[in-house]
């Protein structure tokens, strides 16, 4: 699992570094990028932040957008951000090209249905594998913490539901609540996990959250002028099954926000510092 | 002059407008972005920055990269970010579709030459006609100052340095220092200007400096790793030439800094509150 550099900026302080790797587990390469506060360079470990994307995304977006460095840098997190599906020569796409599905929106599922089996696992990469090359490769703890928006927030909540021992906190901005009942959902898992419904419930935030075996802290927010909120976010049913679960769920809706990366820089560095909060208390 | 609204973001509390406007100076439609913080909602006037964008750039790079709409909330600044160059049916581009030249490429002068001189005149654009805009549409005071990066630092440093009595304060980010002497600033101005270089010199920032009618205060950062500093930049012959004249000019160069909109979010809340220092002052 070796690292090749992409590229380097110098941002307050601290690198944001690109790098290309082989992925065994999704069968292609891919790219991540990585913030390093300026305190790793010398030699302190920080724990970490994942970023999960929305669909058509790749790891650029959240760090050019988001606004989220300046504080990542006072407070000492790391963040990582991945692609959003594996890419490359040999990796199925939606075969009319659009944009809901295949590449840029892997959903953060472990495929079972042919084509999509083989490459689409990237559950498993942001969970697993991406997770075990930072930690090797680079100055940080063991301590987690995962956060996204849209698809991203579904991947970041389905990942601290089925593997809480793994994260410190979780949060979400304009999350995809219940993916097996909107669209977007509808579509990805018919594809990645077939027609039996009963097999989507275990990439289901609103389903998981019933079952969690750990509670981690859950900070939730959602934008009231967000244009997919009705049909395909739907917080209430996460607030709801939080509700009858007695998960420690914080959902805020924030009046007059949209979808888009204005509404997350207004309140990622909220979200930074309520990971922040958990993962020092945890060291 | 009336305005279209193309969208509206909520940000930090504020509004983020794209409008659509017929531009009479240009003679073209032009699209411009504001940011209005939450103070304007309740009804207080708030002084201007103007940010002039760098080659390839629209009005979204600035309010989408930056991460400076948090600052500009807190300290009460409107942001405008005008086009870099004329746009639409019937303005000319250059003939191989370059990056650095028609359009995204308008350096910010008023050209004389076929077939440039109908359509390309940002200086007068974003120096009278678009504040007259802004101040006509908007709850702004007639307090201005003006920042920009790369060729929108250019622009920003001839801005005040041509009519200094319109500005408080100016600042700019790897500035191209003097155009008359770098690839760039050639290939515009003798396309733009003509090939009598004695004209090119009332557009460059370290030969108007000597002759500025007033001083403003004036702000530079540069980043030390930034590919284009020796060839373009130089911002030491903009150094040279204030300290001949008295000029107060701060030049800071930022070690390990490069070119992109990482560099510029790591100290754009440093020139913000700069030009709020200023602006402030002067009510």
């Amino acid at each position: 699992m070796s690292l090749q550099k992409l590229s380097l900026n110098k941002v307050f302080g601290g690198e944001h570094v690109r790098y290309e790797h082989q992925s065994e587990v999704l069968s292609c390469t891919m790219q991540f990028a990585i913030y390093l506060p300026p305190q790793t360079k010398k030699g302190q470990s920080l724990p970490v932040v994942y970023w999960l994307s929305g669909l058509t995304c790749t790891d650029e977006n959240f760090m050019q957008k988001a606004g989220a460095l300046k504080a990542a840098a006072e407070l000492g997190l790391v963040i990582v951000a991945p692609d959003t599906s594996p890419r490359g020569k040999g990796v199925p796409d939606d075969p009319e090209g659009a944009w809901d599905f295949g590449l840029g929106a892997g959903f953060y599922v472990n495929a079972t249905q042919e084509p999509w089996a083989k490459h689409y696992r990237m559950y498993d990469y942001v969970v697993s594998e991406l997770p075990a090359l930072i930690e090797k490769n680079f100055l940080v703890t063991d301590k987690r913490s995962i956060s996204g928006h849209s698809m991203g927030g579904h991947g970041a909540l389905i990942a601290a539901l089925r593997e809480p021992e793994r994260y410190q906190s979780v949060s979400a901005f304009s999350p995809i609540c219940q993916p097996t009942q909107c669209p977007w959902g509808e579509k990805a898992f018919s594809n990645y996990l077939g027609s039996q419904r009963e097999i989507w419930l275990d990439w289901d935030a609103s389903v998981l959250i019933a079952k969690a075996s750990a509670h981690v802290p859950m900070l939730v927010d959602q934008g009231s002028a967000d244009h997919f909120l009705a049909e395909q976010l739907k917080p209430t049913a996460l607030q709801d099954a939080a509700s009858r679960a007695g998960y420690p769920l914080t959902l805020r809706m924030q009046p007059g926000y949209d979808h888009s990366y204005y509404f997350i820089t207004s309140f990622i560095d909220e979200h930074l510092r309520f990971h922040a909060q958990a993962l020092l208390k945890s060291r």
